[in-house]
């Protein structure tokens, strides 16, 4: 039994920082970096690739709309053909800075309000999957489980990961619970980590109305962007080791 | 005899058009295109991409300082290293947009005031040489001839193409006159196309003294986007083919 | 029989230009000048206020979306109050450079999708409001006729002056025909002139089926951003003079 | 004998914070705040003035090169004329979004590497105070002492107040030394405090070699974006109400 974990590194930009990546990058097995259009710049992607390529973490494209104000949590309105062009660009921007770290890309995942419409839009989640197949066909998609981009991943012969949030509440339809409503976000280290590792056991998302929802679970995601993001995603690492899951980035012994 | 004629293309951004990119596509056979730093998107992008495609045209990144507003002519005080990863990042952007629009980047040529550093400043040509050589060190380099970057990038073995203005004046030194200075640009078509056939024939540029610095001359650069652009390249191009001089782009043939 | 020509100007960026500003400022009454976000910059925002200034044209502030690269025409979703400050922001840039080139900020008149959502769009349209008021209660709101924000602004105590299009088909509720529909933008000057000149003095807006909605009409806008702009601009302000409207900017001869 | 404390404020973007304006505008009494070109965006500014009025701050406009990635801290190659209407602009924009929060700008102070080219470069100089005067001659310039900017200011008959930096040593001629040299920034509160008393009580600046070159003080700015910034800043305060130096904005009790 294996899992991956994944979070979201590389969101700095110019004089500004956000998160802890040093300490985040100790723990996750692979990082999905901005790629300048909603957060990072060459400098911090660079530096992302560089630790970790030494800290053996595996590194993906984490593309996102053109929006540094707004960190790319506002819906742009693009259109689908739009969205493909922005993805290729920001998939190969980040794919010469990682050969330029001595790294190499190896998945691409969509951020913020990108990564939400992937799941819940058909046509974002087709121009997505068209832009890594356009690009890289060899990329690994990493998706959000019960999603479109998922399946149509799937169909379109790409090759699929799906990621779980170890501390965000799902609705019975298996979307994430607004994070304005109550117990949308939980914060407590142990009970995150306890439930991630039913999660993966289980092969099945927990709602928040007590159902099991079915799906792969290839990678857990982590924040890296709370403050208490650091004990959040030790916590979940150190109770899926102690649970006999491994926790690999998807390449390594396959 | 052979020369390549080359031009800056998709030049444009969002709603705002630079030059006749559809008239210099059926004339020159190597475009260089922005990258959406100093100009360009990735809808202008691709869309040069493709038409280049359609019409033949090689196509080679166009890297140039992060500056809209100064379209990439006001020098920027970045680092040697800000700059080597400014220029991978770009690369990469470029490469990931043609292959989405089933092209294929071939060289890299640095853009305004980068470029004219290329030539000039032996710290900024090594940066925009390692960039390249970083990312893809197949990619022809396109420099200025008689500069820094065209002797770095043959003594680094990379592939180097020299190219020489067919409408601007030289000075004894080889570099351009300034644009301020009187008979700086040239301006009639005719006089255009005989002084490049006149420099391609004796393998030398004709600085503004009269005398001849003899340099290899693998391509020709026309401006695309003056009023006379479009009259001038094709003066220069029908110049070219009148005295028997093949105009191709670097691959083709070889 | 008065009215206004108003009609949007500085909408180059850098070394892009949009439209024969100097034609235009040769024919309109108004000029609502881009203030940096969607269009315009320090350079283009002076020389546009300079030439209204010399020419007798009055000026105003056209804030709009922070989006240079769509160009102010996609609904970005933000918060009313994050409207009021980005419009706020926007009028005192446009203030400081009009007094720097001697002239002044009259009226202020939203741009893009912004303008069309504060007809539509009761949050928005008192969002723009509550902006010019907080930062001069004196700035004429120019709004586009049947709208919220020019129910709102008369509600309010605010100096309004309604807009209605030359050129642009209405629906029977008084909105705009969206431009991808058959008929909904006229091309023909003689044509727009006649129908602005019938509206002025009918103070009515002719709808696509046929009707009459009565309104005021304090102005009338012409787009400066097509090829045929100039033509239509000059048909237009030739059939009101004809027809003994004069054409004046809100502020002469009050 | 009194003396102003100012500090730079409101240099977050979007999702990034710098520096603990809350603490600092419990300090400072005047506050020099982003206008949007460097850092600051229409929420950060308006969030400034709002604490800033609440505690009584005096704010100013505080103006910077258009470079978010560098902070405004690369010299940018505008000409002076660019530079006049970049800094009108941001004044504007600063004007009405204090105004908007119910406080008001009474002073405008160069950011980074403007403001060093303030004290440096006449024609710098001259170009922010024309922008000054341009816009509201009785706006306060608060200048870096013993520059350029401060003697053209009286000259112009403008309002100038002068400045110097607790935490920082000065070079024999009265400029800033290096930060990279040895020495050149001050980390101990105490220290720092018992020096910035010294030099207000001697009307006197403190040069690196035990010289004192004779300045008004009017103001004496500190940091605001180092990890030690709060503890200095509160060191400072004290040290100077110890020694008796009333600590008031320029305004007060005048």
């Amino acid at each position: 039994m294996r899992v991956d974990l994944n979070s979201d590194m590389g969101e700095g930009f110019g004089p500004w920082k956000m998160g802890d990546d040093a300490a985040m990058l100790s723990i996750v097995t692979s990082a999905n970096v901005a790629c300048g259009l909603h957060a990072g710049d060459p400098e911090v992607m660079v530096e992302t690739f560089r630790t970790a390529r030494e800290k053996g973490v595996a590194v993906g494209a984490h593309p996102g709309f053109p929006d540094l104000w707004g960190f790319g949590r506002r819906i742009i309105p693009f259109s689908a053909g739009e969205i493909e062009r922005l993805v290729a660009y920001q998939i190969g921007a980040a794919q010469a800075l990682a050969a330029y770290a001595g790294h190499r890309i190896t998945h691409v995942k969509a951020h913020g309000a990108l990564g939400n419409l992937t799941q819940q839009d058909a046509e974002v989640a087709m121009a997505v999957n068209r832009a890594i197949r356009a690009v890289d066909p060899t990329l690994v998609c990493l998706t959000i489980a019960l999603g479109h981009q998922e399946r149509q991943a799937r169909e379109m012969g790409l090759s699929c990961r799906s990621e779980i949030f170890a501390d965000r509440a799902y609705t019975a339809e298996g979307h994430l619970v607004n994070r304005k409503l109550p117990g949308a976000v939980l914060h407590d280290p142990a009970e995150t980590a306890a439930r991630a590792v039913r999660m993966v056991k289980q092969g099945a998302i927990e709602t928040i109305d007590g159902k099991l929802l079915e799906t792969p679970i290839d990678s857990i995601c982590v924040h890296s962007d709370t403050p208490e993001a650091v004990g959040i995603a030790r916590a979940v690492r150190e109770g899926l080791e102690a649970a006999g899951i491994a926790v690999r980035p998807f390449h390594e012994g396959e």
